[in-house]
């Protein structure tokens, strides 16, 4: 599916990862916001890029962001503050800060309440956009936790059997430390596709198939063809009869966990968040809590073997585990350089001009 | 989907939850099961049934539980234990107890860390099947509580692209309350379908739609027809176009949350439990450590109104939220009472003539 909206080489730059790094964070800097959000924010969004997931990454995001500090919908220098707090749980008023930064504050939290009492869940809300959820909950990982992230998004997607966007994009991961393997990290919208892959491929001109999308009747297109100028955005299962309304009952429990649990009202009528406004949740599970973490984690190491090794069906040439090809793109493009769209370096160049800061490529 | 499933009034016998209630409870005191835990055995059969989802009632699970308490592979009076405890999570080793009879008792312990600290989390292993999983979440409800249930089962699914089943249907439970509307319950195999909906199926000589099944290369079946006597079973999305990786993922999560993190190996290779055993999750999110509680249920009902409201796309009737047909089912079965197959009523006169005891119905 994704190899449509793969990046020809011929329009590539490849860019080391620590250049971009460096100058993303020159960026965030310009925008107001104090340098180690900054260096934050920057990971997040060149994490993504390096793990191949270009949706979430600086050609997607950056300008988003850049628009948000801009007109005054993120704020620099939030004063978020915890409304509510138990010794497993906190309810935080994000104060607009940009959800890439204030996550792994979030994370920080319930890591340190999972220590104490074996599972943190912090939720967040009037926050910005969450970038690569798979970061916050990776965030866990050196901590021997598993860590888990989703995210309430702006409505976007069909209930299923309806017409009208009701529903996020609501994504959710899920990441789980192992011994010699590559972490397990799920990181997926409880949509068909995340909406920025429809931007990518609608950029880059590339055809999609069948199922991914609804007309703007509600009505699932099942032929393959080009993105729509206008289209609606189908659960996961697409259609009913393959399990529509389950992509559907999750992103409502990702509604529900996030922006209700957080008292940040929902996302299809925005009363108590600013239009556009975010909520997440973090979690963190202490392994320690309940069972020895060097079996854990060779019982992980065991699993995903074993998934691995299952013969492949007719057609396929090997079966994949969660994550395992954001590690194989990181090897690649911490080695390589991360390619990113000739347009799009000529965007941070511009950027960097207008910003009178350095771009480092 | 599930309309062709459906028992044919012509073969159907009305049998009242009460007397089907006092019947199973018997029923399962006449297999050693104390009648405190006998009752609650009865409760989650019957209100499967009571809900329409059949596929987990006593047509389709009794039997099976019979011949565990018959043939060892299940404890009427486990020495069931908590193997590690901190203040928000327990594990807990079952000693073989059913599923439906340990899950509320973790359950209970999950409200009560709930109370304390915000959230409370039990893991389980080396248990029988779960029944419903809705069943458990739902015990939250009047702690005005947030309840999650997830269970591991054994592998029956196969990874995408996959030719080898290799995970469970590892359903995922969550229930929420709400002020005025029915409480919000999803309860969703990751698997297209719950495998004992197949069975149904078969019985009743029901033709299937495509995408739900593999042949036995791995092969999605695309064309509807009959029930095969060999199938494989796909994850929720069928194909990797439709996102047949985020139900094979989140059956992964499902269980490294039950039962690799309680410390009993993972189904595909079954070294650390019996054959056929399962693990479980369940957790209890209290609602007031995150917000006020009448504001969360007015918002709930807000919510679910709003997407009952959508208008319909072409061809539907109606949009529905996840518990509504449930509800529904609750309020006709509990007034008309519950429609076995006549078979099925057969095979209850006749158990309880074996096992000497009255039959209510």
């Amino acid at each position: 599916m994704l190899e449509s909206f793969v990046l020809k080489e011929d329009d590539a730059v490849r860019v080391g990862h620590e250049d971009l790094r460096a100058t993303t964070t020159a960026i965030f800097e310009k925008m107001g916001v104090p340098s180690d959000d900054a260096a934050v924010a920057a990971d997040v969004l060149v994490m993504a890029d390096l793990r191949g997931v270009d949706s979430h990454g600086v050609s997607n995001m950056l300008k988003s962001y850049i628009t948000g500090y801009t007109n005054g919908t993120i704020n620099a220098n939030p004063d978020w503050k915890i409304l509510r707090e138990r010794p497993s749980t906190a309810n935080i008023d994000a104060d607009l800060a940009l959800g890439i930064i204030i996550a792994p504050k979030a994370m920080d939290i319930a890591i340190a309440k999972a220590k104490q009492t074996g599972i943190g869940v912090v939720t967040m809300g009037k926050a910005g956009h969450v970038g690569m959820a798979a970061y916050h909950a990776m965030l866990a990982l050196p901590h021997n936790m598993v860590g888990i992230c989703l995210s309430g998004t702006p409505p976007q997607v069909l209930p299923t059997f309806g017409a009208e966007p009701r529903l996020g994009t609501n994504p959710i991961a899920v990441a789980v430390p192992t011994n010699t393997e590559d972490p397990f990290v799920l990181d997926i919208a409880t949509s068909v596709v995340a909406v920025n892959k429809f931007r990518i491929a609608k950029r880059l001109g590339a055809t999609i198939p069948g199922g991914m999308l609804a007309d703007m009747e509600g009505t699932p297109i099942m032929e393959a063809g080009l993105v729509p100028d206008d289209f609606l955005s189908l659960p996961t299962g697409a259609l009913r009869e393959l399990g529509s309304h389950k992509g559907y009952g999750l992103a409502c429990v990702v509604e529900i966990l996030s922006t209700v649990l957080g008292g940040f009202g929902f996302a299809a009528r925005n009363t108590r968040q600013s239009p556009g406004g975010f909520a997440h949740y973090v979690a963190a599970y202490d392994i320690d809590a309940f069972t020895d973490v060097p079996e854990f984690k060779e019982t992980m190491d065991d699993f995903l073997q074993t998934l691995k090794a299952t013969r492949p069906a007719p057609g396929h040439e090997r079966v994949l585990v969660p994550g395992q090809l954001e590690a194989e793109a990181t090897a690649e493009r911490t080695a390589e350089g991360i390619p990113l769209h000739k347009e799009v370096v000529e965007w941070f160049r511009g950027t960097c001009a207008e910003l009178s800061i350095a771009c480092d490529f």
